[in-house]
């Protein structure tokens, strides 16, 4: 399953090299990954509430060519892996059918109060477990 | 009373003007603000683990000229009012004597579980009492 | 004249206070303010291909009430002066009616190489002198 | 070569769930490289003027417990690899000799003007050619 989100970089998102940040694509894959779990029926201020935080445990980008002020760009967001302990998901930066960045995050569960990875209540997994996931070679 | 900070103008400060954006100086106050108040003993951790909280109610800064990346700047906060109801402070960011923009914020304090504005406890008051702040004509 | 734009408050927008943070509504005016030249046939990247800086020279805002991750907020841009020497915008960023924070911009025009404040060459300003400006009192 | 850069934590550094967002790490690696360049006689800002720029293709974290405001912590950068077609860091991010996040970056060199890639000229080279990168296993 992949979802897709427009975003359209804004002027203080670039730097003195005249393209956007690179660190932005990283707040750009987590846009991506809330509308993915928004599209399931999954609330991160519910699970908040619920005392479940989904602290990025691994980020990874490949920059193949940049995007720049006032282009309208799109986030491709593709799960890997919805499990109890995580999620792993695949992200595509793209503007005119051109692939910019390439990612990959990885989150675990914890609990808000102890700070100790805990599994994630069926509440929530009923929700992951039927997503297709993309498997990785 | 008047506290500096100093500050290195990063990469990811800088927009494709080739300057630092604008709203980071709005962040720069931020630093010069925690800066004066760790000064006099106040720790911002501490008053939100009491339930206080102490939103920004008004910020305005005046740009006169810019920054760039790899600069040193100069965060001068000065108190100008420091009551149980709210703080207001005055900024100057410098580089080489030379003032690059002014500004000031208002804050309030509130309760962190209603969202009600509050009256400063003793506790942090009595460490505001004793700031003599700039008059304002 | 007066532009709408919507925003969806992302996780990485917000602080501890479990807001967002304050610093953010300076960048949200950018982005109606960007949208509202859009609007008018104003591109700043032509603008910037013709030697033309837009740097802010004032910036101001009232917060009355806090925005959180996932809400959708909506940014009102109204001008209120467009010359030849300055733009000036009048903002209020807003939530289901509510008037969430309030503010105003100004920026001059400068010349890319030299820095030096100019007056906007006729091709751009017979873009905005059609517009009509909101008269402040 | 390792360089150790201090960092701060600011509130504005923070999200909701009362820790650094993880996206800043990527910012602050950025920190620690612009300082191990600057520390073996390289201006980033010189290298611009001389038409060169050092665009970032691969960035990686693996985030092992969160830094939180007010804390200080600690930036190690380490040269990994430092030619004329690339440079590789490796980055540890540490506070109380816990290490919190680890990353590696690499970035290439290119035109300016046209974008493409480049090989760095003799005069930069020859400041990066005497480092003692640490070798990959």
């Amino acid at each position: 399953m992949t979802i897709k989100t427009k975003y359209h970089v804004n002027f203080y998102d670039t730097d003195l090299m005249g393209v956007s940040h690179h660190s932005n694509y990283i707040r750009w894959f987590e846009i991506g990954r809330v509308e993915f779990l928004r599209s399931i029926g999954i609330d991160l201020n519910e699970m908040m509430n619920d005392g479940i935080l989904f602290p990025i445990t691994k980020v990874d980008a490949q920059y193949h060519s940049p995007s720049h002020f006032d282009e309208i760009i799109e986030i491709e967001t593709t799960a890997t892996a919805l499990t109890k302990a995580k999620m792993e998901f695949e992200y595509k930066v793209i503007r005119d059918e051109k692939i910019l960045v390439t990612g990959h995050t990885q989150n675990v569960f914890t609990n808000k109060e102890t700070g100790k990875i805990i599994r994630l209540p069926e509440k929530y997994y009923n929700l992951l477990r039927v997503v297709e996931c993309k498997s990785e070679k």
